[in-house]
Formats: C-alpha cells, structure tokens, sequence
C-alpha cells in the first residue's frame, strides 16, 4: 500500500530549508510519499507560485499540498488548512497562495485556522513556519489525523483574496498582461485562446498577429510580428509563436529560445494582441 | 516490497514541469520510486543529455527511465521505447537521446512506438509530451502492463540515430573533443584511457602532456601544459591534470577548480593531446 | 513499514553525480526512502556543509547520512563513518565535515573506518567515492548490515578536526563573524542570542544596534545601524533587523530581500555588535 501523498512548494531555494521540511514529514509519517513541486522561483512571490500551484496541483494525486511564500511570516497573518473539493487539503499562509488552486481543485469546500499545538514543533520559530507549522501539520494529516483536528472553521470569504491578471476582450484585440514566464522563457498570458477567438475570430494556424507589449520602466512600446500556431515546430527555430500552452493559458514563446529573456518579460506586463494587417 | 523505479531525465528546469511529470505517474502507479536524474542542463541539448543517460543509467537499478529533451515535440518525430538487453525500458523521443545510454545497457531488445492512447493523458497537448504520453505511459508499465501493449514494433534501424564524438588515435597525439563538461568544470573528452595509451604510450602519474585546443569562434589556438595522474591530489590546487574519470572517459580538469571556466571549454571543442617535449 | 532514512548531502550541484549516488543505493537497498538534503553550495566548502547538517539533521529522523565534499578525494583521507549518540550514522570524509552534526545528535558513540571492500563498488575510482564508496556502504547499513561490519575501530581524538568560528564576548560589544549565509540572504552570525545579551543586556524588539563590518579585501569598515526584533514583520520591507533565527544562531537579514547580497557578505567576515548610542 502506498502512503499518502504530500507534496510541497516553496520559494525556499536550493539550500536545507525545503529538506528540513521533508525530514519533519518522514519523522512524523515515515511512509508519506514526499513529492517537491518547485522551491525555484521569485522569493516572496504568492501570485507567482500560486500559478505554480495551479499548474501542477491538478495533476498531482489527491493529496496534502504544504504551499510556504510567506512574506508575512511571524506577523498576525494567519496559518490555514483548505480542504478543496477534489479531497485535497493545501496548507500555507493566508495570504492568497493558496486559492486559485484550491478553486481548480473543485473549490473550498472547508476552511480552518491550523490551530492545534499539539501538530507544531514547538518552540514555533517566527521566522520558520514551513518547519514548525506547516510540515508538522501536514505529516500528522498524513498520518490520519481528520483535517477537524488541525482547529476552528474559518469563513473561506475572510481569506486574504489574491487576484490573478484577467484578459479584456476588445472590439479587435485582447488586452492581457503576462501571467507566469517558465524556465524556458515561454510566456504565459492570462485568458485562453477562447478569448483571443472571442476578440479576434478563429485562430487557424500561420494566421498572423501583432503582439504589442506597453511601455515600461523607460522602455518605448514594442510591436512584434508572429503567428498563430499548433505547435513549436510550425514555425523556424528562434521564429515566434502564439499557442494554446499545455496549462490552458493562452502562451507566446520562441521555438527553441527564450522569448522572456529576448524580449525582458516578466509577471505583469501589458500585452495586447491584435491581428495583423 | 519495493515498487518498481521510474527515473525522470529532462532539460525542464527547476521549475514545475518535472513535478507535474511525477505527479502524474504517482497518480496512476502509487507505489513507483520516483528518482530524478536531472532536469538542469542546456536547454534542446540532445547529445549532452544523452550523455547524461549514459553516465548515470547503468548505476541505477533496472527500471523504466523516461528521458525528455525534446526540440521536435510537436512535429512528427515519434515517441519510442526501447527495451534494452539489461531489463530497462527507456521512454522518450525519437531524436537519438536514448540510443548510446540503451547501448550500454546491454543494447536495444526491442524498440516500440509509443500509440497506446489509453495510457495516454487525453487531450494531448501538443507541447508536453512528456506529461501527457511519456510519463503515464512509463507509469502504465510500471503498473505492471507488458511493454508490448505500449504500440506496435518499430525497426530500431529505422531509429533517428545520434553520432556521439570519438577520438582518433593519431602517430603521437589523440585528436578528441570535449564531450561533456559537468558541475564542477571536469571537462569530459571523447575517448579513454586506453586510446591515449594508444596514441602516445604508457599513462605514468607525472608524465607530461601537452594539450591543444583548437582555435574557435575568432580565437587563438592554445597550448596548455598538464600532467597525467590517477587522483586530483597528485597536483596542487589550481593545477590542471589528465586523468581516468569515474564515466570511464578520460578527463581534463583543474584540481579543486574549474577548468571549464578558466579555459571557456564546451562540448564539441577540438582537443588535441601529445607527450610534451 | 517505512524503510530505513538515508540522506545525501554534496555540492555536486544539479547535475547526475547525485542521482547516481541515488541510484547506487536504490539498487542495494530498493526499500530506503532517500531525502536529499542539499547538493548545492559552495563547491569544496567543508565547513559551509557542515553548518547545513547542523541546520537539517536534527530535523531529520535517525538514519543514514551521507556527507560528501571532498576537496581530497582519492589522497590519503580516509572515509570514516560515525555513530552519534540518537542512533544515526554519518558517512563522509574524515575532514571534518560530520564533527559538528554528530555534536548535535548527541556525540560521537563509535567511529569506524571504512574498510569493507564487499560493501563497494569495485574498481573503487579515484574521484567518486560518493559513488564507490560512501552510498554502497549507506545502502549495506540500511539492509541492515550492522555498523560493526563497515571496518575497524578509529580513536574519534584521531579525527581531523574542524574549527567553526565561535563570538567573543567584550565588554560592551559581541565580536563574532559570518557563519554562513542561506539563499534568501539571511546572514547567521556565530553565536547565539544568548551571546548577544550577554554582551548587551536585555534583548527588547526595537532596541537599536550598531553592526560593525570589517574591512575586507580593499574595502574599509562599514557601520550599519538596525534593530532588535522578534520577527521580520517588525521593520518595514527592506529594512534590517537582529533576531534568533530558526537555527538558534543569532542572525542579521533585511526584511524581504538580501542583505548578505546588498553587504557583500560571506562567511568569515568579521562583524562586531554594539548598542547603538
């Protein structure tokens, strides 16, 4: 019999934290089946590593997913347990992280406070939740404790909201922003290619379009030529592409290289796309 | 009971990908042994990748290894697996990065594509591949189905083939390449020591070599003197040596330094190696 | 049942050279549940890697712990293994890498040389004893070889010893240095608050300190004025501050971003802390 999944996501590095915390959940549940999304990524970043979390959650077994980007680590910002309707249970920080995942995962079906001292390591440090509240919690889960124990119910509308970017659909454009560059550099847009169709009409590949990406930081306004694609390979390596990435989001990326890098794309970033004329 | 062992090889990055790959097979098979082989490395780099398969594969247990560096998914390349003389499944695309790790796993037994679209994550996206057909397939047969329901029978002839560097034994040099550089700047080169032997006769520890790179990208030759040794502490710190790596391959590095870094040494560097005089 | 705990630490950085390891003792020993503690840091830094085993093992339950940074691999160093008084078992090079974590874990009850060439794997190269030598014995314990069988007796006063740095305490001042520095820029200082108090007296949030850099390598003294806090919620975002860190060293950092990087600063440097007037 397999134990029961945990997996965990951090902006922690590559350095021991994140393996502290593995070796808090073997010690309190040695069969849980440890399993790191990503401790990469910008320190202190929640709507970044919430796109993380919506990423990969949906295809990980139902599990206990322990999510710590905690710039709010220590101060009166609470310490939550959301139980999502697919069964999962995420734990982390009230500070957003955890809900556009919990909301994929089929909603929140019950929310509570992590509350019981008696799943901590005490003494509970100020500066090191994932160690001594997050993980602790998370294996005594693993190990069968009902998510009631972990302490009170909260109301899911009194969690800190976290907004991720969302498309406009114009009369001939869709204004969107960059939502997640990955280590390829492949952007990410919010919205999907439904609402690019919506703005645009259908998207069939080799259809051309303008990417103009609003100015920034002194920088002027920049329009780029590319097309709409199926795949990487419609276009020459280093030639770019509009197309329906693997997370559903609306994605441009250069075939072979980074896109983010050539261009200095980031999360947040305006971008309208129109078709080309 | 131990489960059966699935390793992951990729050029993803730290970031999510690679997660999600194991997410998806401690999904369908909970009691994999997931072991992570790689996912840093260059981007789209077949040949140093396959090196990769080749240094580490035959040190882990049989399993079945899933192996993605993939500039062509997408486009019509095909996805395989090759069942190799030792016992090993190998997954991946068909651009030669498994053929020399399958090779020295006792070479290919049988080779089949991969079409089985129940093991498949439906609907195929048409730029992660290694989500949605080399991971729950090699998770399928970690499962316990037989390699032959992965697809028919292809002709390992037919098999997109990978040249990787060898060296040639000339009257009083080696003329090799840089096959690999890894993390710590060891510079890899095609060839071992017996060619060297080959070449200029007997390796003694102190013996003096001269090696010459080849002039590259608008710069000089250079000719540096080493020495051949059988460990790192037969020269002082900062001292470059020859000598038998533990990949079997001969090696060119600097004690406690990076060699790679001094001398800005990549893969496919002409190297040229003579007693000095 | 769980299968027994073996740790790896290294600075092989995230090529194979750990995987390998990995795989060497999943093929031994299929049912250990490996946990990687980290493989990054400074390359042949051994007291740096020491401190992250003082940080992650006492987190982590008793088990097997392999330790490798090796700057003297293949020399005459011998490979030692360690038992401390919680029942774990450190394996490494006998440069000092292993004293301070078995300190922690309540001392050094038997240190044994590693001698048993049926628990390698042969030919034992010269470079790679991680691979050769340190994970096979790992693997061999943790089938439940007992610790006896790995070879001789060796007199733990034989050990060579490993010196990290430790504060003065001065009459108004704590003179201390740099003990390491993690990946968020969080700079630990030797010594704890302890130290500091008694040094200075009481330690209230909010009372104001003069932190006193060294000069170094051309550089003139800097003076730096922070806090005292309990948490880094205590200042404003960049701002610096004071605290017990979650490792019990006393610990300097700027709220939400990195000092060491904005200071320059790595381990060693010399630091000095005073009231501020």
């Amino acid at each position: 019999m397999a134990g029961p999944l945990v997996s965990l996501l951090t902006d922690f590095g590559p350095d021991v934290a994140a393996a502290v915390c593995r070796g808090v959940i073997a010690g309190i549940c040695p069969d849980a089946r440890l399993l790191d999304i990503s401790h990469s990524g910008t320190k202190f970043a929640v709507a970044e590593a919430a796109w993380r979390l919506v990423f990969a959650l949906p295809y990980l077994p139902v599990g206990i997913h322990v999510a710590v980007v905690d710039p709010g680590v220590g101060t009166e910002r609470r310490p939550v347990g959301l139980r999502a309707g697919r069964g999962d249970v995420l734990l982390g920080p009230d500070n957003g992280l955890l809900l556009p995942a919990a909301e994929r995962l089929g909603g929140i079906v019950e929310a509570r406070l992590l509350a019981e001292r008696s799943f901590f390591l005490e003494p509970v440090s100020s500066t090191f939740h994932a160690r001594d509240v997050f993980a602790p919690t998370a294996a005594h889960l693993a190990s069968g404790r009902p998510f009631a124990d972990v302490g009170p119910v909260v109301d899911p509308q009194s969690l800190v909201p976290l907004e991720l970017p969302r498309p406009t659909i114009a009369e001939d454009r869709l204004e969107t922003s960059v939502a997640f560059v990955d280590d390829f550099g492949n952007v990410y847009l919010a919205g999907g290619p439904d609402d690019l169709a919506a703005a645009v009409g259908s998207l069939e590949p080799g259809r051309p379009f303008e990417v103009e990406l609003a100015a920034a930081e002194g920088r002027a306004a920049v329009v780029e030529r590319t097309t709409w694609q199926s795949t990487f390979g419609g276009v020459e390596p280093g030639a770019s592409l509009l197309y329906r990435s693997s997370t559903g989001l609306l994605a441009w990326s250069d075939n072979q290289a980074s896109l983010a890098r050539r261009l200095g794309l980031r999360a947040g970033h305006g971008v309208r796309i129109r078709l080309a004329t």
